[in-house]
């Protein structure tokens, strides 16, 4: 039986002008560096979208489908982008600025994006690209820049402003299909090529009811949300969207990420929601204790995109008087998978064992953990299971580019469709996730799996031990077991069977790797984590100086 | 270009499963008038969700589509009853107990219920019926009951408790497609017969995300909801799937809708949120008044159904400290319109003048006012329409009976498929909504619209007048002119001249009446409004004494 309820997409078109109309007197403040900051109200936003989108099509031919690429910092302009262009039915390309240029390079090409509108400050870094980006047509030109790094490319180039100038302020939206594209954004893998996820109209309204409700970011137009968090990747964690469509004041830091700007903006604009990774709390915290500034108004914080150490949190609650609130989630998941609002009912210490969980799921993110043997793991706090999810904003696929296939790697997407997170963890009887490793990281020993990460940790509580990583190293009886690599004190007295016994006292005893080798030490990524890819190499290799205590069954 | 996002339905089944695992230790609490109220966690309520669903299904042959109706107050069961039947493809179709017989009896005959679930305590409402509701083969009596009632009646008799015991606690859910129906309801309108509102589970799913937001009813975990608002009418405004969604604990009242007992339970079990139309907090107000209670746990009170008299806002705010939040919405429209949160930035002053508005449009809700011409009016605050709206959770048409066509009444739905509301009123350029008049109560005179609440509110200001009713009278040269039939006080010394120039200076002259009749008291409906339908009558019967001060063209 059929409802009779109308059948009305879900649109970004309808976030823009609802929040053009309803939310018109919100506003857009974009941080400058210099005294005032730049200031327009929703409705002068939304009017300039409307403008942005007859540029597009009019002058720049934009058809519907056709990826619009930005290279830009959280600023007004490019709220006007993530307006104009899915409305007008293109999709909008975001592009992570941070990328090597040969991964950016990739990306344009293979999204093939015709537009890209680049904040003038970055022109230093896409002009070197441009002769390689083949399908690109326009290039427009948002705020100062040094034009001259432009001379003689290919693209037709125009300034931002001198396009809208003049457009009308009404457009007919067309009608779309929700599941039409809206945005897409490529991950940066750490193998092969980044992979471009493919949002769709229906997968960012839904996002964005989501973030608006009060268990997730709770945003209103009383507040003011400042995401610290780039418009260039995963779309600002779908702030810019929600905050149209509830009207929350935008505070946009442009290109000033550094603490002592941060800080600064904080205390005069007086957001009350922020969004940022860690890394930047840590700077903003050392800023603040340097020279501190009233952030009082911060009320409602969240920090994701990787796990926060509880010191952090504390240290914002106890200094600052400032809530960070835990999430989880990943370019595949639009990004928001869990948000760590403790339960109701608990004491303050049982509080803290809930916030440095990653948290709980919306109705929206159906989760299963898959056990070691393929079977789904009960959710009891202790089975421990790859994560898989699955609901209306997960990615079911990757792009595949212009006229081919979308992409299902298996090692990311079940056979019934979920998508596999890559992630190891555990869930609580009352639904808080806890991740513990990567996957990939985990050691698969006779069945069973040993958490490198939980190995790690131990080592590394020991005095002597200044660094640890485990890695699985192959092995003929158990298929995989530990490798741990371990960086000791110079004065360090400790030896392998102190350490080995050390463990023994703290893990199973299955767990207890056999093979052990002193660096001097852990090979790290270009973002300081454990590089645990070089680790196994060198192993592989015979570079390292490995000791076997292997005189029993482990 | 399509998006590569998991195509996963909105469904009422991922509200239940979701509800039962994520909040499973949130509670439902259902009053009893005796000294423990009953109290179960979501995930028992869940579980025999299931139960009840394997309870419909294996043994009382509910197949997908087949309506479930209810005929109960708001209890832990009736919650279990909103879950299971859309989850297992059956809708869920709440019957109004305070309908008269006649319209009880069409309703249950036109959706085909094959089922009732009825509270014990209603059998005597329902026993009378049952010989006239053909389609109805079971009926499932939900606690103590006078079964003798219901001796040799055609239907199969279960008991609720016996029926559930021993199933299974696991249910394979099928498969639903988001447009299919969930649930239903039957508008109790004026004229014609009661006419069916078919929600989907897309409706549902997306209506119980906007009342988690923050700008609308804010639900967390954290919380409990005291839902006065009936669950047999309109889904008690969408708190039953929002709260399972979100965790919000329940205090459901039972039939205990009396200002005692509901001042004893929210003194004894603290809700923080609960939603109620003005004549419960009308009530409950001189209930407190008479004998104080502790009603400070309430933070967010919703109050609509009908027009909130602003003096008791104002009663609420002052003695009591609580504030009561106007929304606007009909079973059309699942129902939420609007919810007045008064914008930022505004004096205590202005605060007011937005808190007795409907309120502001969420995303999802489309509106535009239709004006006298046929035009679309502009949002300024002055230009009176009818409200028109359109959006993923409001009706495009009625349920038209087994088999038949959905019915699309010119009157109730535009050409072009929006809800045609029959509330006229008035937008301001910052989206709030004003409603003066329902549409057929509107003057249309000469091409303009004269609203007849004003007229009656200006009337009523004079102090020789006790009450007035204006309606529209057909005339030759105007189409329609206002006829104002005045109570005056005894001791009057106005005569109609003297009221025709009270309103002259305080509306345009065009709009003042030249028809008047005195009147004893002016005829009411039930509920207690004015029923113009009978003074039109009248007046067209010639019953009226009617004066005709018209001299000149208005």
């Amino acid at each position: 039986m059929l409802s009779t309820m109308q059948d009305v997409p879900l649109t970004v078109t309808r976030i823009l002008v609802h929040g053009t109309q309803v939310h018109g007197r919100s506003t857009v403040t974009t941080w400058t560096g210099e005294d005032e900051p730049r200031r327009q109200t929703f409705r002068e936003t939304g009017l300039r979208a409307v403008q942005l989108a007859h540029a597009l099509r009019d002058d720049l031919r934009v058809d519907r489908g056709d990826r619009v690429a930005t290279l830009m910092w959280n600023n007004a302009e490019h709220l006007e982008a993530y307006l104009a262009i899915p409305s007008m039915g293109a999709v909008l390309h975001t592009l992570n600025l941070r990328l090597p240029a040969d991964q950016l390079t990739f990306i344009v090409n293979h999204a093939a994006d015709r537009v890209i509108l680049v904040d003038g400050s970055l022109l230093p870094l896409l002009a070197p690209l441009l002769p390689q980006l083949e399908p690109v047509e326009h290039l427009v030109v948002v705020g100062p820049g040094d034009l001259s790094l432009l001379d003689g490319c290919r693209p037709a180039v125009h300034a931002y402003e001198d396009l809208l100038a003049g457009r009308p302020r009404h457009y007919d939206w067309p009608e779309l299909d929700e599941r039409e594209a809206a945005a897409m954004c490529y991950t940066s893998g750490t193998t092969g090529d980044p992979k471009g996820v493919v949002y769709s109209h229906r997968s960012v309204y839904l996002h964005s009811l989501q973030v608006n409700t009060a268990e997730s970011m709770g945003m209103t137009s009383h507040d003011t949300t400042l995401p610290v968090v780039p418009m260039f990747h995963v779309n600002a964690w779908g702030l810019p969207h929600a905050a149209f469509m509830t009207g929350i004041n935008m505070l946009m830091p442009d290109r000033f990420l550094q603490p002592g700007p941060l800080a600064e903006m904080i205390e005069s604009q007086r957001p009350t929601h922020a969004a940022a990774v860690p890394t930047i709390w840590q700077g903003l915290l050392a800023e603040l204790t340097a020279k501190p500034r009233d952030v009082s108004s911060l009320q409602h914080v969240t920090i994701g995109g990787s796990a926060c150490p509880p010191s952090l949190m504390k240290a914002f609650d106890e200094q600052l008087g400032v809530t960070l609130r835990h999430a989880w989630g990943m370019t595949e998941t639009s990004p928001l998978g869990t948000v760590a609002h403790p339960p109701a009912g608990v004491d303050a210490e049982e509080e803290w064992a809930y916030r440095i969980t990653q948290g709980r799921f919306p109705a929206s993110v159906e989760a299963r953990l898959i056990g070691p043997d393929g079977s789904v793991m009960p959710w009891d706090g202790s089975s421990a299971g790859e994560l898989e999810v699955r609901g209306p904003w997960i990615a079911a696929a990757y792009y595949g580019g212009a006229g081919e296939e979308p992409l299902r790697p298996e090692d990311k997407f079940s056979p019934d469709g979920w998508l596999r997170t890559g992630d190891v963890g555990v869930i609580s009887d009352d639904g808080y996730l806890t991740l513990t490793d990567r996957a990939k990281d985990v050691i698969k020993s006779g069945g069973e799996w040993i958490s490198s990460v939980d190995l790690e940790n131990h080592l590394m509580a020991h005095p002597d031990v200044t660094e640890a990583a485990v890695v699985a190293v192959p092995d003929e009886r158990w298929g995989e077991r530990p490798l741990a690599t371990v960086v000791l004190r110079d004065d360090a007295t400790a030896d392998y069977a102190a350490l080995r016994a050390f463990l023994e006292s703290r893990v199973a005893r299955w767990q207890v790797p056999e093979r052990w080798a002193l660096v001097a030490a852990v090979p790290k990524t270009s973002v300081g984590k454990f590089d645990k890819k070089v680790i196994r190499k060198s192993y592989a290799a015979g570079e390292l100086d490995v000791t076997d205590l292997h005189t029993e069954r482990p």
